[in-house]
């Protein structure tokens, strides 16, 4: 039986745009100049790596500790700038339960940020979701996808990843699993076909619609 | 000689993502439940426009009076979120400038919101700068291209417009003038591609470094 792991923002809350802000302002403050866009197709990286990259970009080394109070801000702002999560259309982690079929959450978020968007979604206890604190490195590295496939107890070819970002799609890869782009977190169809992607589908609703394609009952 | 017609908003100012954050605030804030994604896939068009798109998705009616509240709301919310104005990469309209190169700015944008923007890129008093007001119908309808063509006294045929956004290259073809896509609004390659562009590039930085692609010298 295909089992199937999301990534979280962007493809089950509507946090990604959110996200960009927040780390936009995050990094002005700081002193990095990043364009918006730059920052929104880096979403969904690890965090530390997240920081690395657009120092890179503006041309100046970040320290740790510099990397991680962007980190920090970032996350403080992102709160107060939504403080209200919305989940994505469609009721799929529900009829995934009830229909038990296994899965999980696989996110490159770390508590407290996530927390409020799995309260959202009405997540249960019982669910696996592995988050950035789970493992030692985030996507695009596989660890993450390959810990919850681990407590899921099925082999990563019996795993869809699904992820709004390439780096869901290319991280998927690395883990040895099939991978289903969503178009919202704001990435193109194409980018997301040529990250590997399986299938594209627009929404977690539309990919509810479409799971006989992949072979799910 | 060629001219260039430049879009605003995602092509000479780092402005879109705020943009989003303010406009799906402002839906929400009128009760319309609107994804990130689908409202960053519509920033560009007309105003009106793009309420009723939303309005219509969201599946309920929209009246006039609503739909200027919205956009009045969505208005002073940008102004809070993005206090400064920050121009993307490059100097190329003053380079245009010394240049003796005829060009224009045509935005769907309106005073006073793009009026921080002028001031941050340092657009002089002559500049001929087409908005919202100048005419009936924004983009996707071509009057707004149309208008600034009239205005520099060159033809559609010698024109490009510039945009980073699929209304501003279907309304360019609509007009009779090819168009340079920037990535530097969010959208993907392909996206950009797909609605015309002669070419892409990733923001007026790197259209500067082509222009001999382009045939301006």
């Amino acid at each position: 039986m295909r089992a199937l792991i999301f990534d979280l923002d962007g493809t089950l809350v509507d946090t990604v745009y959110a996200h960009v802000f927040a780390w936009q302002r995050a990094l002005t403050e700081a002193g990095f100049r990043v364009e918006g866009w730059k920052v929104h197709r880096r979403i969904g990286m690890s965090g530390g790596l997240f920081t690395r990259a657009v120092a890179r970009e503006a041309g100046r080394p970040l320290s740790d500790d510099e990397a991680k109070s962007i980190q920090a801000r970032h996350g403080s702002l992102f709160r107060d700038l939504l403080p209200e999560r919305r989940p994505l259309p469609g009721a799929l982690l529900r009829w995934l339960r009830d229909a038990g079929i296994p899965h999980g959450i696989a996110t490159s978020g770390r508590h407290p940020e996530i927390d409020a968007s799995l309260a959202a979604l009405g997540v249960p206890p019982e669910t696996v979701v592995i988050d950035r604190g789970d493992v030692l490195r985030a996507k695009p590295e596989p660890d993450l996808f390959l810990k919850c496939q681990e407590q899921l107890e099925v082999t990563p070819a019996d795993c869809y990843v699904v992820g709004d970002a390439v780096w869901d799609l290319l991280a998927a890869r690395r883990a040895g699993m099939l991978s289903v782009g969503l178009l919202s977190g704001g990435y193109g169809w194409d980018e997301l076909m040529s990250a590997g992607a399986f299938r594209v589908y627009r929404d977690p609703a539309d990919l509810h619609r479409s799971l006989d394609e992949l072979g799910i009952a």
